[in-house]
């Protein structure tokens, strides 16, 4: 059995972090990841700010995590912001990740395919913007974390191509 | 039933402009959009001319429709410019939509993964490039048409998150 | 029968190109494009660097190839710069290649919907980056090969909207 993986959840959301609701979604991805085998070491909540979104990606990052999974500010209202914060950290994006999520999450709700979901890599940490409700965060989480470990292997250099 | 929407139909094609062939596509989008509930409250015909279709979208923008369904201009060849013109206008993306239309197009008509066509916001009117031919627009129409009021809410901030 | 379509292709990868393996998926994807009616008339390997992707992308735009098919180099591990290069050669994306590759690669490899391939047009020349397995670069190719002879009619002007 591989090492466990290490990943942060960040909980994107206005109303979480002002207490007008209890954050679900948060909860429900760290419950996903642990139960894939990951160890999900940070959890935060935080307003729907991109100055502050990006600036908590970067901490995280700086704290070698090998992901960060954002739930929520993936949408159209204005006040979503997570994918433009998400931009402006990465180096590399990963589109097919997103065209993933947004087609299976499509399936079940036709709205999914409004996300403006961003995946990508800073350092040698993938993030990966989910949706806000709760099942859409897990079906998108689920949907593209197989994948996941054979990805921080390439990046970390650990996996040479197969001829 | 909720109230109508209003749209605006940009048919953008040189021989329709010069009148060396009928548009047939803008009506058809324009039915399928009546058909669904909504107003069309204006129809044009363009050249494929970059900046008189970005000033045409300023223009519509500036009436304050809720969403502009172009038609025409998203293939490859020299004369295509509308996703162009269109990505100046927007403020926000949605890559989900042209995916799908993408996506649902190429099951009858490869082609249609040859499509450039944007979607995005503009202010509180989303704009939507569907391609030129009728039936390739009908299709892409009406494979985005229903997310089309939910995404409407959430421009214009009348649906909060649910929880 | 339409006039043979002339294509180059070029395996971006640092080991065969230092002769520490054997190229097999460049040979792989002549062999698709021949069985197709495709005559290939240049075949290459580069390391995986940009600079020198780019400027062989260059060279062979000018010397006019219907299409360039790079296999190789699409991953996220820190060498990978083939869809880079790419960007910095076409000046228009036609996203639906991609997307359609990533689609029919994650069907029977998951770790297909990791690629950052990119296809675009540069002059007249039609580029599309293929991954570096020989099987998924077999299939990726495969997946959008129909659709590539309408397209450089597009591109050349030889083929009008249809009404």
């Amino acid at each position: 059995m591989p090492p466990s993986l290490h990943a942060a959840v960040l909980t994107v959301s206005d109303s979480a972090f002002q207490g007008r609701r209890r954050d679900v979604s948060g909860p429900a991805v760290a419950e996903v990841l642990q139960s894939h085998g990951w160890t999900v070491v940070h959890t935060q909540i935080v307003a729907d700010d991109m100055a502050v979104i990006a600036a908590t990606f970067r901490e995280l990052i700086g704290r070698r995590v090998e992901a960060i999974f954002s739930t929520g500010g993936t949408g159209i209202s204005p006040r979503d912001v997570t994918p433009d914060a998400t931009r402006k950290v990465i180096t590399r994006e990963l589109p097919g990740l997103p065209e993933q999520m947004r087609r299976t999450g499509s399936q079940s709700t036709p709205t999914a395919m409004l996300s403006r979901a961003v995946a990508g890599v800073a350092g040698n940490t993938i993030i990966i913007n989910l949706p806000g409700s709760p099942q859409g965060a897990v079906d998108s989480l689920k949907s593209i974390l197989p994948v996941l470990p054979h990805a921080l292997d390439l990046i970390a250099g650990r996996t040479d191509h197969k001829p």
